[in-house]
């Protein structure tokens, strides 16, 4: 990848996981890095949704962008104006920056959405034509995003594509107090020998990607031919759909009855009830015919946690701060 | 209605065709009545997008709002900006401004969306669990209208609910230079012995309510108990399928072969591209079990025009000019 595929890349949000994991697929040269908050090989370190900002993030007219930058699920829910103000009024702040540069300038944006721009009640599996009726005030801004991306996109203004991401498991780090953290606690902790606390029954069911597939996603969305999307820019990526049994079973091939026990079980109502609004299943036909790959198993989700995060030796380092 | 079902009725976009019928369903003196265009009765003249307006329009605290104000689809279409600055602004200040009243304040708002918030390819009839694909800004703006109204109500800011009004005919009054302007036109200009251009084939199928009907849709909305909605606020109304065949063939029972013939084909093929990614029907299930209800067939409505508009004598006029 790199320097064969675009001149310049602009990545918003790149001290996130997923943002730094990215950066690492292209040359260091190519990269104009972004984030609100600072952190080693920062080209720009703003609040986007402030006013002037955007305009500086696209002045060199980057010709691909990741827009990764969001206030989390349950941040938003608890601060209403600042959900708003960043994942709506920034986004769109980029867009129409994006728009003002005119002069031909017409960049491929790829856009980090969501499954939670679903909400219950759902269908067996969540096909292409699903309505959206998000249930948190996240979920709306990611929808509100999505809409905005696919409107700028059929006016000319950008190349638009809208990457709906599984739940990222195993997500590397320290346990957090997300209401889905305990999908990967209850794999992460055990593996490191550690216990992990597990808040709902086994038969709840989920959607799931690593890391590794959500990079291989966003990379694929860079140099996909969008003709072949029409109008309908926002794609729900493929999966893993697995019940919570299903989780700790892999587990168990893995890393063996020892890893397993390490998993406690300590109900917990309001997650469950959080839970119960979520996607557990998707029919992504659409995005597997345009060439997007899931992972394998949710074994293979495990052992690629395993080989990237537990025994990784010459990947260069980014900041994990 | 009016005084008996609440205190006070403010109506945004009250200067417009559905306003104006809408406004006559209240007793005067429990109306609040606002539009950007000056007109006899109004209680407020303002641009809904400026800012401090919409917090003049809710500080009485109506205790019901319709909000119809719009930039309609061509406008929208031909004036990016004003399009977004009115549609998508103007209705999330006003949000905001009901939401910032607090201290308990918590109105019913009925807000009009439509059809175009629709894209093509479609089914054989939309049903209630179809994505909100729209090809044009001014269907994206009333998308992301729906989904505020859906996240503030559910945040408990106001009980919304928004309603997708079918494409409203027969329009009185004036041709107009929107695409869907013909579908009135070869209604009404004929019953008024005048000729009418029809630029797509008889075969083009369209989704039609009569005024009185969308005036139905909107009272059966401000009294609905919307505990019923639960998370999902915005319907499509119900409405009548017709081919321009068949309203060419109601027009003859209604009106006799003379009106028929005074429409001339003149085929447009700028205005069939942009309907044929129109809605052409819809499958409103969940509309009908609430309650709402439709035109019988496309002869009911073409009836209703010569009833309300052609042979009306006691309602009392609003201005019109």
């Amino acid at each position: 990848m790199g320097s064969r595929l675009v001149s310049k890349t602009l990545i918003i949000g790149a001290a996130g996981m997923i943002g730094r994991k990215l950066s690492l697929q292209f040359s260091r040269e190519d990269l104009l890095l972004h984030d609100v908050v600072p952190f080693d090989g920062a080209s720009f370190v703003s609040d986007l949704s402030a006013p002037g900002e955007a305009e500086k993030l696209v002045a060199s007219r980057p010709e691909l962008i990741f827009h990764l930058a969001a206030i989390v699920s349950g941040e938003a829910e608890a601060d209403f104006d600042k959900g708003y103000r960043i994942n709506l009024d920034g986004t769109r702040r980029l867009f129409e920056a994006i728009r003002k540069v005119g002069d031909g300038y017409k960049p491929r944006v790829v856009f980090t959405s969501s499954i939670a721009v679903f909400g219950a009640p759902f269908p067996e599996a969540i096909g292409d034509e699903f309505l959206n009726a998000p249930l948190t005030s996240y979920g709306t801004q990611k929808t509100i995003g999505e809409l905005l991306l696919s409107d700028y996109s059929r006016r000319g203004f950008f190349d638009g594509i809208g990457i709906r991401l599984p739940t990222i498991c195993v997500r590397p780090g320290k346990p957090n107090k997300a209401a889905s953290g305990f999908f990967s606690g209850i794999i992460r902790e055990p593996l490191a020998g550690q216990e992990a606390l597990l808040p709902v029954p086994e038969t709840v069911r989920h959607w799931f990607a690593s890391p590794r597939a959500a990079i291989g996603f966003l990379l694929h969305a860079a140099k996909l031919d969008t003709a072949q999307l029409g109008n309908r820019r926002n794609l729900s990526m493929p999966g893993v759909s697995a019940t919570v049994g299903e989780q700790i079973e892999a587990l168990r091939k893995v890393a063996g009855e020892k890893a397993a026990r390490l998993i406690r079980r300590e109900p917990d109502a309001t997650i469950m009830r959080i839970v119960e609004g979520w996607p557990r299943n998707f029919d992504a036909r659409r995005a597997l015919a345009l060439g997007f790959r899931a992972d394998a198993s949710f074994e293979d989700i495990i052992r690629i946690h395993v080989a990237d995060e537990l025994q990784k030796s010459s990947a260069p380092r980014t900041n994990s701060a």
